[in-house]
């Protein structure tokens, strides 16, 4: 009983999680950059450092609507008797003073103007009443205004040539903001990459059939195409194919044309059938495509072929042609969890993103309920997560086999069970892989 | 000094941002439903309730590459006396067995193959050794199989005509499997909302322009537009206009035309020049764009002009011409908070979401720094979020001033200072609205 099927047939070492992902983020490098308008940058990565272009703000801006006042002119203010000042001129936003501030005047100023030479304070208008000064317009003020009272001096807020943001940050609505001020038109940001997905299995039927027996839906194409998206790749569709390996190996040296990089699913194992494994053996023994030896191109490399984690150990990640190959497992639930340790950082690496920042998120979470299932590797348990008093709990979502998909939405995160451990009771401290666009 | 200006120009009641959001949902309708293609449903909300369409699995599914037996062959099995069964046939994925399981037999079976007749166990490849038996293709098996192991009864993950997802229920990867596995080629959600993005200001220039003595660039259009965006909107960018209320009430009388919702940003206090502030008190007192009486048409009507709250407590909403109107504040800070609070959650309400989820997600968080700043009205403070042993912490980012952009695209979440408290000490919990988007 020492020849094991599956040990002798493939030979597979596995390698820990951590390792696995470093390989990964060292075979990923940032690609290209493009421009693009203002409009369309947000949820892109930066692909330049963008500096502030002037101080901010330009000019002493007024915080809101008011006077501009000397402060030495209210110094005496007080409720019962207010300072009396005529006032000389108007400032509108976008406009400059049509006069200056000599000592008893003020300026009518609005939010957002520049304060005329001569003041150096606002007076909010609720604070002032208008009054006449010998037949002329003039304000009361019934308070002291403080120097520099409601005012933003120039470059208050940010200096020219200070960085907005560093090449890889993923722009946001609030950079938006950032960009416009400084006259960014247009943004250059790392090019979406392109990401092919080929579902391997004859027993896979497009969404839209009837079901035959023995045969199920490719429901992980979509699955996965929706991953991408999400991390901000261009998902390329190639639909499915059967466990043939001179088929499949021509649709992945095709699909590595257009594509900036290939997730399959299906046909990982150890089984007869299964495509992916057979390919990705050839690259690990040096084999090219066509069957011809291959000489140390290091276009062609094996990363790894098995991983020690429950689900999804036989995930699969190799250089074809100098593109990242990730061969995923078909099971649902471990195709998720090999999308999300693996092939999400690599595409956030392609888009700039350091390779530290492109690992998923980790947080420390207070287990709900007790996780009793120890095992020999790694175990990536689904979650819900939630906060109570300050204190994020983590609620695993059915335990059980890794092709149940009903739990796969309603996912927060990833508990990670250490290897080797008889699980964790409830209230113990676990780490917590967060799972993209979930807020707590 | 009892007519102060801004009081008696416009009269303003504030209500409390909770009410305010009550208004807003209350007046904000789920629109209507299209179908899109699988591929494109992710991110959006479903609108309709989707169930499943049979059974599943479908029929007896092997969990992994191995052997199909009948369990009761394999009772006396031990590493030392294997049980050896004869080797009948084969089920490669989405093909039936070439053969029935009688005693004494095995099928080899491959992950996802129906498991044939006659067995009721399936033995892991690894587990077992190829073997003869009278010439004639076998197996050993080492242990005794359990009846049902590594095999998913039909329907033991879904019974037919169960729910996948409710009406308004965000879909995600997840959901994505879920639908491709039951047939959803195309898939019923909310449209997206149409709305349309207005800044008022006379210091407005364009992005791309150098910058006039007295101006500023209109950086708000571009950060509305984003988060209208990363809600699931439509952003319908109609550009800068001056103070004019006539030339603004007919751009918004045309807006509403083209969209579902309208955001303005600027001109909602109480200065000479607010435009919208004007709009918004002709709407609050009944009287129609146009100048003419209105009856009691609720096509018009103001929901509130005021919100207690800092920064941004002239944020103002209101319907005009039955469509939700939003006039956000000119000030970054104020205008982000404003449309976090109000605008956001209105576009969820749109898309389907319940009146209550269309809310943001609250947590508590223990306060990493003093903020010692109390004010009359609720605080909102742009903050950090981070994780340490299970605990979420809050660090205030800027204080200050509300115009302060630099923090903006930093915030994980906003601190709810409560109205009227001198702030809080750090080590506080306080409560935090997240920002979308933003994992811990």
């Amino acid at each position: 009983m020492d020849d094991l099927q599956g040990a002798s047939r493939f030979n597979r070492r596995a390698i820990k999680v951590d390792a696995a992902q470093r390989l990964v983020l060292e075979a990923a490098l940032p690609g290209r950059v493009e421009m693009v308008p203002l409009g369309q940058a947000c949820g892109r990565r930066l692909g330049e450092p963008l500096t502030v272009t002037c101080d901010w703000p330009p000019f002493a801006r007024s915080g809101l609507d008011g006077y501009a006042v000397r402060s030495a002119d209210t110094a005496q203010a007080s409720p019962k008797e207010p300072a009396r000042l005529r006032v000389v001129g108007t400032v509108a936003a976008g406009k400059l003073a049509s006069a200056t501030v000599q000592p008893g005047t003020a300026v009518r100023i609005m939010t957002g103007g520049a304060v005329p030479e001569g003041a150096d304070a606002v007076v909010m208008l609720e604070q002032t009443a208008e009054a006449l000064e010998a037949g002329l317009p003039a304000v009361l003020v019934k308070r002291a205004a403080l120097p520099g009272q409601n005012i933003a001096q120039p470059g208050e807020e940010f200096r020219r040539g200070s960085v907005i943001a560093a090449p890889g940050t993923l722009l946001r609505p609030g950079h938006a903001a950032l960009l416009g001020t400084f006259g960014y038109a247009d943004v250059p940001v790392y090019a979406r990459p392109r990401v092919a997905v080929l579902a391997t299995g004859a027993e896979l039927q497009p969404v839209e059939a009837p079901l035959a027996p023995g045969c199920i839906r490719d429901s992980n194409s979509a699955m996965v195409a929706a991953l991408i998206e999400q991390c901000g790749g261009v998902p390329i569709q190639l639909g499915r194919l059967a466990d043939e390996p001179e088929a499949v190996a021509a649709a992945l040296e095709e699909a590595m044309l257009q594509a900036d990089v290939v997730v399959t699913t299906g046909g990982v194992s150890v089984g007869d059938y299964d495509v992916m494994a057979a390919i990705i053996r050839r690259i690990r023994e040096g084999r090219s495509e066509t069957g011809v030896e291959a000489d140390e191109e290091p276009a062609n490399k094996l990363l790894f072929d098995k991983v020690s984690m429950r689900p999804g150990s036989p995930t699969s990640a190799a250089l074809m042609n100098g593109k990242l190959l990730f061969a995923l497992s078909g099971n649902p639930g471990a195709c998720f969890v090999g999308f999300e340790l693996f092939v999400r950082p690599a595409l956030q690496r392609l888009q700039g993103s350091e390779p530290e920042a492109s690992l998923p998120a980790q947080v420390t979470a207070k287990l709900a309920a007790d996780f009793d299932k120890g095992s020999p590797h790694e175990r990536f348990v689904r979650t819900r997560l939630y906060v109570h008093s300050g204190i994020i709990h983590a609620d695993p979502l059915a335990f059980g086999k890794s092709s149940m998909m009903a739990s796969i939405p309603d996912a927060d995160g990833l508990i990670r069970i250490p290897a080797g451990s008889s699980g964790a009771e409830s209230g113990a401290l676990v780490e917590v892989v967060l799972l993209n666009n979930r807020i707590l």
